[in-house]
């Protein structure tokens, strides 16, 4: 990463990770800040100034420790992503840093946040007064202006990337997207990094989710098909659009509504469309996770006929991919076409089927590969996943409309339960819980 | 488009245009040489002197009649993405362009080609010289010096787009992808655009194609399934190391195999993998179409028990899709980052399946919608696809050994019939067929 503090580079660099985890990629972030608060755990800006020789030298021994770690991580083959966050804001500092790159056999990418929109920077600093582990326990006001201190010292010796350093294979975002310049792309992991860099926006906006209402198969408890949405499942269609009202909708800013091709999910959405006259899109990305062989049968049925391949799947289920059909790890290359789409995007409620919203949920909240194909995800729930600087915040609205739950646990057979017979409190509309996906982590304090 | 003569302006449109039409969105390019020429057939570089009243009153002329035809041309709202293929290398010319599209409500994307390789503009000079309708019956020598004094009439009044179009949305390409710099996205098919053109290299390279030798469906007329191939089908894997070889390989440049991940192309690419030893990737996106509940059926079957679907899809075949299953226009989908990936690779060997070695060849040889999926497409040939300035060319490779044909025409329910029984003419190993993609379009000699 490069760039003056407060340009958003721990907020692009926790978004690539996550983006690379996500499609299997090994990735780690190594936050030079985060070295240097080892033995100056509350620095001023003083410590900062190019003239502090001390603080110089701090930062630079901070700089050699995160690059020697960077570089040993490289050691294990199956990691494949670093990304060094500092600000890395003078040419010296790119030069050195590219030779141990070079040395070690690696291939660079050099990504610049170069902002000069004041109302951007404004709220990255206030962000981080209020979360800096550099500023635990401060008074806020004092720790903005220390901090605008600090950021005055960086710009003193700021330099960004420019004709002389032609060399460098890089991606220079101005703005948050408003222009980005690219250069010298050698791979295809650099070019789809690029791509997703290009897509990456940080306008307010919010992602409803839904699995579609209760359907004919969830009642007989049948896995795949393509039955209609039950009795119960229509209730919960009609209270869709109060239920989306009732989750808070952004003003003057009309919702998309994409489905799978399935028409339990397009019977699900027709009264958003009916009554809201919202934009409907069919995406075949986002039909369910095609069980092969095993379509139209009961997990029962499953483990009588193919019991090795019922274990295998208990075994390991991302991976495991069902005859003649997929696996979550399959689903998650189809869906990565929505997820680019997502990112430039604005507001959008999805209504799909429980191993997609798995999927995007595990994007979102990272969720590890290991635990997200077993994630309960109940019908006639509504998600509401608003992007934060850091994390993902959801909210859950549980509508009063009972239905089968169709989680299956490691092991069990079991044919779905009603939710209701089984006791479950039913929780009123718009009864809602919220949770944020993660501490919110290291902020943009960064470079030595 | 923007940029000198002879920068690659009119191969990058016609490639946009083709991967436009092949993802179902209407494109054409208007050329303004090709207007220009109606009243100037075989200008002389002096026609180009910015000095020359006479022939800059000639070439605006020409430059607003396509513009007018393009504006026109978007007046049938199905139209989506026009391109206009001149030099536009000034400030003033691309002010107008701008406005007159703003006037239009229409978006806009300038693309500059911008290159100071001079064994890159070489080449596209000699490729002029021996192509363009301005030079027809000429000299060579003689048409590539005066094309060279065209060029330089253009370099004098060339501006690049710099800071102070910084309102325009433009992709600027330097070097043929080098650098690229990007300003100004506004929506998701100008970055999907942008993502196409940051991909795209002219470095020779072939991509090899085939299906899988024939399979024990194939044998029984069946669609769909994951059986094993043949005993033919074996004896074509046996003989492709060497088909490829004769085919003529890259010096020093190892293949790479895409298959799959049905077991008959993995079966096929065996003896590639075990005698090259080059790498073999697996893609799921490369398994056959879908047929959904029609899957291990013969076609008979399938006009029996469902005659309205059989029907339904010799009507419009592309946009058919089974039940539970998918259309051709799905798998195109799911095709475009191979696609992707295509543009920016070198020399790769795919083994797949009918329908998508169909969508594969539809791409690079611009074969319309209605034609594509009826396609024939025998069993045990080799194509070679070669990526040429303008338009692919085709070698095919057809090897000894018999196989069912597969191919069903319009209202056929025939089951497969045997190429050897039907007398087909064998031919013999290495013996090619050789054909054009398309007839030679306008050259790059743009802009009045």
């Amino acid at each position: 990463m490069v760039g003056l503090p407060a340009r958003g580079k721990s907020l692009i660099a926790g978004k690539v990770k996550r983006y690379l985890r996500w499609t299997s990629v090994k990735a780690e972030v190594f936050n030079v800040g985060t070295y240097r608060r080892t033995d100056n755990p509350h620095p001023d800006a003083k410590f900062f100034d190019v003239n502090n020789t001390e603080g110089e030298k701090a930062r630079r021994a901070a700089a050699e420790a995160a690059v020697a770690d960077m570089l040993n991580w490289f050691k294990d083959k199956e990691n494949k992503v670093a990304i060094l966050d500092a600000t890395n804001s003078t040419k010296s500092r790119r030069k050195w840093i590219h030779d141990k790159i070079i040395e070690a056999n690696l291939l660079h990418l050099f990504v610049e946040s170069k902002c000069d929109d004041e109302d951007l920077i404004m709220s990255n600093i206030l962000e981080v007064k209020t979360s800096s582990p550099d500023y635990v326990g401060q008074d806020p006001e004092e720790a903005a202006r220390d901090f605008r201190d600090r950021i005055r010292n960086y710009e003193k010796v700021y330099q960004t990337i420019d004709e002389s350093e032609k060399h460098l294979t890089y991606v220079k975002i101005i703005n948050i997207g408003a222009r980005t310049v690219i250069n010298l792309i050698q791979d295809y992991l650099q070019s789809r990094l690029v791509y997703y860099l290009t897509n990456l926006h940080i306008k307010p906006r919010s992602i409803w989710l839904s699995r579609h209402g209760e359907s004919e198969y969830n009642l007989e408890g049948k896995i795949g098909g393509d039955a209609n949405i039950s009795e119960r499942g229509d209730r919960y269609a009609r209270l869709l659009p109060e239920l989306v009202k009732r989750s808070g909708l952004p003003k003057d800013a009309p919702l998309t509504i994409w489905t799978s091709t399935l028409r339990r999910t397009s019977q699900t959405a027709q009264y958003l469309v009916k009554e809201l006259g919202w934009e409907k899109l069919q995406w075949k990305a986002l039909d369910e996770l095609d069980s092969g062989v095993c379509d139209g049968m009961t997990y029962q049925e499953i483990a009588d006929k193919y019991p090795e391949d019922f274990q295998a799947r208990d075994d390991d289920k991302y991976n495991y991919r069902y005859r003649g059909g997929e696996s979550y790890r399959d689903v998650v290359i189809r869906l990565e076409p929505i997820i680019m789409e997502l990112e430039r995007s604005e507001n959008i409620i999805i209504i799909t089927h429980q191993a997609i919203v798995r999927c995007i949920y595990a994007y979102f909240m990272e969720i590890p590969q290991e635990k997200s194909p077993w994630m309960e995800v109940p019908l006639h729930t509504l998600m509401k996943l608003t992007p934060k600087a850091y994390g993902t915040q959801v909210d859950k609205y549980k509508a009063d409309i009972p239905a089968v739950s169709t989680w299956r646990p490691k092991g069990s057979t079991a044919k779905h339960h009603d939710s209701v017979s089984e006791g479950v409190p039913e929780v009123r509309v718009g009864d809602k819980t919220s949770q944020k996906s993660e501490p919110p982590p290291m902020t943009g304090l960064p470079l030595p």
